[in-house]
């Protein structure tokens, strides 16, 4: 039997009905109708998350690791319905989906052993010494949760940026009550996803409101989430313009709160004229696949890429003869199509055309867009700098290594970098190495940005307006830095120390 | 021969006179003529650290250590005029000048011995997995230098929280220039420490931009400097209102920078019954003592104390006896003892006047001042939760466990929260704890908060008011996190990495 979707809130294990209602855009299928919370269901989940907070702030590590792979059981004991709903809503193709199920479920079991082992605790101990003069009291720093946090659904990735996404993974795992604000273009794989949890937290015997899911289309229970005097902190991943205004309503508080925000990124490619001359075509045809692929809603798409003047005609002959083999592709929804076609005519007027031939597209689909300017209108025209969301690539030319150097000084910060090079251009590498560090949270090279592993290492933010993640990251295991804070215990004695610090 | 302050800036190695002037005002001795900065000089010496940053940022983790080790032995050959001018600038006894003057240059030799280890690096590696399908590439992340970065002098520690205090050595030893912006209470002791670390610095070898010192009784020049684009943290001791105005700042920006406040506490101590029975007139008379010391001029300066209403009239008799026997001591600045005065007037209507007897005092002297109050009292008026920086004191009584538990939870963000007790009191203090700690960033069990030590695990910040800190602190080997970004390395060669990334 498929799921249907109820359309209800899930608030602290309880479905909740708040009256105000939307219907769901799906690509194809049934459109559903889904509650429209405000700032009383946001009050609701916020208050039960805080309620909850205690208890679960004093769970072991391995209960919550027990708890996040239980989430990952229930998401694939859902996997058909999910991946149906999910195709439907979002026109994802469906090995997309599974391969985004898959990364969401291993994300939440690579949390488990991340907490399992407890490095992340980084507990320091300094003995007492009480011969010194004055004598030293024992201290001893555990970091610890942060308290209710607030966690929005990205469009483009409905399962691993989403309700059971990177965020909510990483501030579970820290200890903190989630509430998620769901995203109005994926309702039922946010509801589906959100029953899981639900779920697994009951098998588990944890308070109800350590998760909740609130649905709206408005951005009110955005900004009553994010306001909310119980929520201390907030993952977002989405559009520079929303998420700076979230940022703004947080840092407004009377109580200021961290966002923690991975609002998006041109990527920039440098390919250098030791790796043109051997592989040009190669990389032209590879960074239009890159560019292209699921209609470039990446946060990592490359969309900008420098190379020498004089090459450029060859390279992008063979980006072009790669993008119109690429068919029109459906967007997540038909606002992001449309932004998308608004912000490629801009940017086209600004560069002097595209460079692809016009080709007909539905309402919410896309078709590449190339476009091509030179270093000094480049840096001449800030909107030529600007996140397009989509599959649209701008190729850059410079006349000398200086030009190119001072483009890399000029950009602003981003997720990637990516240098595209052979062992002839190390010298040129070794100057652009340091400016492309600040620049980026990530730095490649010869390979591609997006594709965003998993793992330990990986950095998913960067300098503004990449991020707002000072110092931090969104994807990888060091994203539960996030959610924690360091306590010192001075003199405390052994019995009343959270089990952490007591080791 | 005795140094003579010059009254420059000292901006990149030079000293700069920018015209306009203001007076010191010690409280014993001459007073001298500084220049003014405003924006002119906070853009130099920005400019400065940011061209200084790319080679600095690439010093090995020797090279600073040895920097951090010279800067102290610079400050240690300035000692007797340190001492001296420090002592006329502050009016704190000479003791205490001392004992602080080893504080900072103990600090800044356990940064070296900290950055010499490399554990603060985090550096992670997730190998390459050349025949996983899809391939994974080697990824290095560590942690990375951010930029150039602005520091505020306090005027409660013109050295080990100043020109060469903990945000400054921190900031130097993660990599990141400095600007600081001195406080106008103590302009020759921060000009001598300035040039203590430009001596250094030259010693080293190392750019001129690395540091600069730009003097200001202004505004104007605080506010040029959290709003340069070039700066990319701040580092702050201070009020809430000062340090709220400056992160407000930092927030607005066109490119939102992190700031790191740490802008004031009440330092709550709950004395439970136990500990009350057994030793209350040593808790008082501690207590009382640790309030008074230094002119109460501690950012964990213990202001609030929380006790059973049956027994609060002996314990404040002996707090009283304490509190009469200290004498009126001098107050860092007018308008600091001016402020103690107004606050206390205010408190003390609040809280139905002072149980201290009246005293004659100096303008810019404080003596102790004690109030009395209830829990509901406290509650209801926010007023009586907010710090008054000196040594003032309330008492809030509770007529249960419960009334306890409720003042614990109603209480804003702070620096510390300490417990007296004994064994008898461990339900009631385990019922605390997990309030307490999301409270506060130190706990502490039968001690005093005043004496932050310097060691890693201590954690100087707490929920906001105390700090805007978030998951930082700005004492003990933490403090380098706040300077410091995560760049991930994706199959970049050895001879392109970072040095701290290749090892």
């Amino acid at each position: 039997m498929t799921y249907q979707p109820h359309g209800h809130h899930l608030i602290a294990g309880e479905r909740v009905d708040s009256g105000a209602r939307f219907d769901s855009s799906p690509v194809t299928g049934p459109a559903h109708s889904f509650c429209r919370g405000g700032a009383g269901e946001v009050d609701r989940a916020a208050r039960a998350a805080d309620a909850a907070f205690p208890a679960f702030s004093r769970t072991t590590r391995d209960e919550r690791a027990v708890f996040l792979e239980r989430i990952a059981d229930e998401i694939e004991a859902r996997a058909e319905d999910l991946t149906r709903l999910a195709v439907a809503e979002t026109g994802l193709p469906q090995a997309r989906i599974q391969g985004e199920r898959g990364r969401t479920t291993g994300q939440l079991r690579l949390f488990a052993t991340h907490i399992r082992k407890g490095a992340y605790l980084d507990l320091r101990v300094d003995e007492a010494l009480p011969d010194r003069q004055p004598p030293r009291p024992e201290l001893r720093m555990v970091q610890r949760p942060l308290g209710p946090v607030a966690v929005f659904g990205a469009s483009n990735f409905p399962l691993a940026f989403s309700t059971a996404g990177g965020d909510t993974a990483s501030a579970l795992a820290a200890g903190c009550p989630v509430v998620v604000k769901g995203h109005q273009a994926h309702p039922a794989t946010g509801e589906i996803v959100a029953e899981a949890i639900d779920a697994a937290r009951r098998a588990c015997g944890l308070d109800a409101g350590v998760f909740s899911l609130v649905q709206s289309d408005s951005r009110e229970a955005g900004t009553a989430l994010v306001t909310h005097p119980l929520i201390s902190a907030v993952g977002f991943t989405g559009s520079l313009a929303g998420g700076r205004a979230l940022f703004d309503l947080c840092a407004r508080r009377a109580e200021p709160i961290p966002f923690f925000g991975e609002l998006g990124s041109i990527n920039p490619v440098f390919v250098l004229d030791g790796a043109l001359a051997t592989r040009g075509t190669d990389i032209a045809s590879g960074w239009a696949q890159s560019l292209a692929m699921g209609a470039g809603q990446f946060c990592t798409n490359p969309g900008l890429l420098v190379i020498d003047a004089a090459a450029a005609d060859n390279f992008v002959a063979a980006a072009l003869a790669t993008l119109a083999e690429v068919p029109a592709q459906t967007m997540l929804t038909d606002g992001i199509a449309t932004a998308f076609r608004n912000g490629a005519d801009e940017l086209s007027a600004l560069a002097g055309g595209s460079l692809c031939a016009a080709r007909e597209s539905g309402a919410r689909e896309a078709v590449p867009v190339l476009l091509r300017t030179d270093a000094a209108r480049f840096l001449a025209e800030p909107k030529l700098a600007e996140e397009v969301f989509g599959p649209l690539g701008l190729v850059v030319t410079v006349a000398s290594d200086a030009e190119r150097l001072e483009l890399a000084r000029g950009l602003k910060g981003q997720l990637t970098a990516t240098l595209q090079m052979e062992a002839a251009d190390n010298a040129t590498a070794a100057a652009l190495m340091p400016v492309l560090e600040r620049k980026a949270g990530r730095v490649l090279v010869n390979g591609f940005p997006t594709g965003v592993e998993v793992c330990d290492a990986m950095v998913h933010g960067g300098p503004y307006p990449a991020s707002t993640n000072f110092g931090a990251t969104s994807v990888g295991t060091l994203a539960i830095r996030r959610f924690l804070r360091p306590v010192c215990f001075q003199n405390v004695p052994a019995e009343l120390l959270p089990e952490d610090a007591a080791n």
